[in-house]
């Protein structure tokens, strides 16, 4: 069924008030950590998504007024007409792909802090900041609310006048003023904008009417509504109060684009929830509410399961943030057929920490995303290759396949050598423990792009020494030979190492990866790492059945999980598999049968009886065979050169970029990557 | 002795390589928050400490390349010549204003995360990040040596393009790669550059040498180098190698820039460090190594204090960052003899705290700080008043405090109101507990100022009620009536409050800093506020000999003063004095000699014995004159104005800058303030 015949269905018109899109796939808004700083590069990247097929392409939450101010994360603005230009970039590229533009107004209430304004903070009540920032919000009177209604009235106006087909009233996440509104956790006003639903959903249906009738007749008016916030009856869910209000407002927006909140759940991982489509049976009422078009999201990359959501009257639209940033070509390749050439999103949120980290977006599956202004990168072009002939790439993880795949795509004769009995890597190893599996993706799509190539050669329990390399004759080779977990303790907290007892059983997360699982008796985890693997290390031997000690430094479980919207269910699952938790400790020194510990705060010391410890810490990169032919034969080779982890440790979304990064730059001059690096947005100096 | 003629050996000249400063005061490099993002704003506020009389201005740490990527904060940046122009706006200002202007050039190597730039990180040796984000540094070859010592020469020809006097060669704060290379807890390398101290201190020699040579005919060197790390035997200490190398170095720079490591001990709060001139027993030596001019720091406010550093032979200039963020012009008033005019600085950190969060820097006593360009914000000049004569303030708060004050400077007849015997709101209150004490300087600094002054009248024990208010008769009415800390538990945890039972003992804020004094028994402190205060009063109840459960919803105690460099010092004073750390619970109820508490992560409950609750979770605005001022009488009066945590509850810093917006807005054109809002820089769309 998934061939293009079967999925001509989504490949039809649909009208949305005004406009007409042209096909069903829909990219819903979302964040990508360019904004108001890097428009260029925003503008870029959307039509990318445009020419990739998208039909709808949309912005990020975009700050209406200086009441909205997200700083320091990089969102779209339209304070007032001087961000006009700005976002007009975005359009005319999208209109030039010929794709409709939607903007998603947002006032964020106290959910924004307004660290860059200072401007008062508004709410429906009085509320606290949810961060640590001594700062509340004032329950908004009369006054205010007329004024949000006025800047957000203006803020349509403006985005009309930016080029835009649709215009979105944001109420979902819980992050916007209409949703803190509309839900009793933020609302306990006791006028008519509190108390009832239809007193809680007034602001809404003001704020629609009002943008109706301000650019109504030229945009498309989409109201963006998480139907369960997935509190079960703590929360609005989507049978009762979430189905209410769609009967309430069905015929007044022009597209409903439905969801689940908060942003953890909506835009859940695979390691938590594997399911594509996992939202549908939330959002799958709607279509019998309302006879306007519906947009929904849950990871949808299955062509099959686009189609017969359609077929099946539970969505018009097809929506993606997170598949369209794995594949913005994903409409194209559907519509020619070319399901196999899909890079599948993985469900990992890297996308999500960047946004998280202010800085542009990037992707684990797709190394091209955010670089398409500043590096030129296409995802579907690459150029062809110039005078050298063939490459050698020694390892297949994340890395090594990425930069043998492109150097093929650019036509190069590429030997690809491995020395395990299977392609993967550090891929291979991590998608095998609990909740990770679907990250094999990395590697399957380009194992299987390799294998579909004829100028391939692929070589399995192929460990190569350095005159072995020499021999094989081939001039450019690429070192991709990966790190290991250190057995020593060394890390972030222990630079010169822990001192480790005789007889003490210490494993690394390579060890377990493998298949190794300490024998009966407790465990220690010891993750100085901080980021997911101690973390998933834990949960998968507490699955295994083994009492656990999880032991930090940190003062949470994977703190770099809070920017994958991760960390609060790391935690539970720890807890809830009845995992010992040490927080903010170091790891002083190992002995048999035991660990001793120390506070970060006061040194003071206790001890774990445990059989052994897994040490989570730090990597020691694998350049044997680099440093073999730097020393001995670098003048025999005409590129010779370090990527992915054996060059620089970071995630597996690190090692694919810089696999594709190396066979971007093979043959271009040296000087010209020095002196370029990549273009920049740079503040004007113009006065003001 | 505090005369302008005791302090007249302050503004000397003085040499400094080929340059030479008009006087003492020397502004060292600090943080604002504004940088490569707000070029212009950078300059005026750099300017104006120019005008305030500081002989040397200089930047911020600037990445002199792609290698050392800080965002998202907002440094300085001279990647390349594309950054020149930002910088020389800066360099213009401060010249217009006869002073020098220094740039701090940094390589943050594994202290710089790139997560812009995505470039491979750097460092001595296999280095982790410090953050939980999962990317290593990799030990620096010799080639890659090379180029940064490339990078570094290439900046400082760039610096003097832009027009710098002096440039910096930068070792301290743990932060820059000759730091790291220094020392033994980050430099592990067994080649030239690590091992002995001759070698670890050879990379900082390199580049000292090849700035010299590249610049040093028209720019004046400085080396910025933290003495000790404060670590006693475990890290570089004063007496020890921290000598050493100031001996091995003595004559190469033009200008010894000497303090401690890490930031946190060189830019102490006075809540962990309450003396003024606290670095000087660490950096007096090393005027007796060089021959080269010294500056030092430590919170340097007291002229005798200056003087006295200058006259004993221990530094050559007084270095300063809070003290010329808090006020700019106190070499200008020292020269002038106005010494009592001096905004003096609390050592709060909050200046630090808005770097942090990468928006532009604020001030607690200096409200005009972080506005001299977007605002036009002049801190010692303001607008004559326009056609009314006179206002009311009611509550002297900081809010009140400063409103009062800049309206009898804008030369208003002013009334100011406190209900209480004494002025000073919630600054009174909380500079009584342990550690605080400083803060008082915000109250006397304004108090002092509005007795000088003959159009102001102050009245204490003074409640005023509607009807009182219209009786005065005077027309414009400025409320700052603060806020209390609410009883019921409300806050970020609980929007419904928590459930309180009869004949529980519960006490807020208000009433500790009040003097009462829960009895004995143990005592539950449930911070759901998570800034500071909850952390204060913890400690301030141990001190006064009472066993204290500390509870929050936070994995860690006051996450806010990670902000202000404080945190770890908070949560090991608490664990030194005993407090119990309940750390990831929220209350769930509270009952008779017992709470019962609630894992955030897994919602299991547990409780504890005690015997009374401080609860420290929300603030309730104080508006019951405010909103009778409205209901009846709001047509009497020309100006009805809310200000300070009456309006929007926040730090002392925001209700000081409340007030001060106020003063300044008022008799302002109401359309003019809302489109103005304030002037911004926007990023340049011409394309790259």
């Amino acid at each position: 069924m998934s061939s293009a015949e079967g999925c001509s269905v989504l490949f039809e018109p649909v009208q949305i008030g005004p406009v007409t899109a042209r096909n069903r796939f829909y990219q819903v808004p979302h964040c990508n950590g360019m904004g108001h700083l890097r428009p260029q590069a925003e503008a870029a990247m959307r039509a990318m998504k445009a020419e990739g097929g998208w039909a709808v392409v949309s912005n990020q939450e975009t700050e209406i007024h200086p009441t909205s101010d997200l700083s320091p994360f990089a969102e779209n603005r339209l304070w007032d007409e001087r961000d006009i230009p700005a976002l007009r970039l975005m359009t005319d590229a999208v209109h030039g792909k010929g794709s409709l533009a939607a903007i998603e107004l947002a006032h964020n209430g106290h959910h924004a802090q307004n660290h860059l304004s200072r401007a008062p903070l508004l709410a429906p009540s009085e509320l606290a900041l949810q961060t640590a920032y001594p700062k509340q919000a004032r329950a908004m009177d009369k006054a205010d609310i007329r004024e949000f209604r006025k800047w957000h009235r203006a803020a349509a106006r403006r985005s009309r006048e930016a080029g835009f087909d649709i215009v979105y009233v944001y109420a979902g996440h819980h992050m916007t003023l209409p949703h803190h509104f509309l839900l009793p956790q933020f609302n306990d006003r006791m006028d008519e904008y509190g108390g009832s639903l239809e007193n809680r959903v007034r602001l809404t249906r003001e704020i629609l009417e009002e943008t109706k009738e301000e650019v109504g007749d030229d945009c498309a008016i989409a109201l963006r509504f998480a139907v369960d916030e997935m509190l079960g009856s703590e929360g609005m869910q989507a049978q009762e109060e979430g189905r209410a209000v769609v009967e309430m407002l069905a015929e007044l927006p022009d597209l409903w684009d439905v969801n689940v909140a908060d942003w953890s759940n909506d835009s859940a991982t695979t390691r938590f929830e594997p399911r594509d489509g996992f939202q549908t049976s939330y959002i799958e009422f709607v279509k019998q509410v309302t006879s306007k078009p519906v947009v929904g999201v849950g990871r949808l990359t299955s062509p099959d399961l686009m189609a017969s959501l359609v077929r099946k009257g539970i969505l018009d639209f097809i929506g993606a943030a997170r598949p369209s940033i794995a594949d913005p070509f994903l409409p194209n390749k559907i519509k020619e057929g070319r399901i196999e050439e899909i890079r599948e999103c993985i469900g990992c949120n890297i996308c999500v920490s960047s946004d998280s980290l202010g800085v542009p977006i990037r992707c684990t599956q797709n190394p091209t995303m955010g670089e398409e202004w500043r590096r030129k990168w296409h995802p579907e072009i690459i150029e062809r290759r110039v005078k050298e002939e063939a490459a050698l790439v020694v390892g297949s993880g994340p890395a090594g396949l990425e930069c043998a795949m492109q150097l093929a795509r650019r036509g190069y004769e590429v030997t690809l050598a491995e020395a395990k009995q299977e392609l993967g890597g550090r891929v291979l190893q991590e998608a095998g423990l609990t909740g990770l599996s679907a990250w094999k993706r990395v590697t399957d799509h380009r194992i299987y792009d390799l294998q579909q190539r004829g100028n391939v050669q692929l070589f399995t329990d192929s460990p190569l020494s350095a005159s072995e390399v020499v021999e094989l004759g081939i001039p450019n080779v690429f070192v991709s030979t990966g790190a290991k977990w250190r057995r020593d303790g060394r890390g972030k907290s222990a630079f010169h190492g822990v001192s480790i007892g005789l007889g003490s059983r210490v494993f690394t997360p390579d060890d377990i990866m493998t298949g190794v699982v300490p024998e009966d008796g407790p465990v220690v985890v010891y993750d100085d790492d901080q980021a997911y693997l101690g973390g998933v290390l834990a949960d998968h031997l507490a699955q295994a059945g083994r009492e656990v000690f999880f032991v930090t430094p940190a003062s949470l479980v994977s703190p770099f999980t809070e920017l994958t919207l991760e960390q609060t269910k790391v935690q539970r699952s720890l807890l809830e598999k009845g995992v010992h938790l040490n927080l903010s400790q170091t790891l002083a020194n190992v002995a048999s049968g035991q660990v001793t510990l120390q506070c970060v705060y006061t040194g003071r010391e206790n001890s774990i009886e445990c059989s052994s410890v897994v040490l989570v810490t730090q990597r020691m990169r694998e350049t044997t065979l680099y440093d073999e032919l730097c020393g001995t034969n670098a003048g025999l080779l005409n590129t010779l050169e370090l990527i992915g982890d054996a060059a620089n440790p970071g995630l597996i979304a690190d090692a694919v970029y810089s696999g594709h990064m190396a066979a971007r730059n093979f043959e271009r001059n040296a000087d010209d990557i020095d002196r370029e690096f990549f273009r920049r947005e740079l503040v004007s100096l113009e006065p003001v």
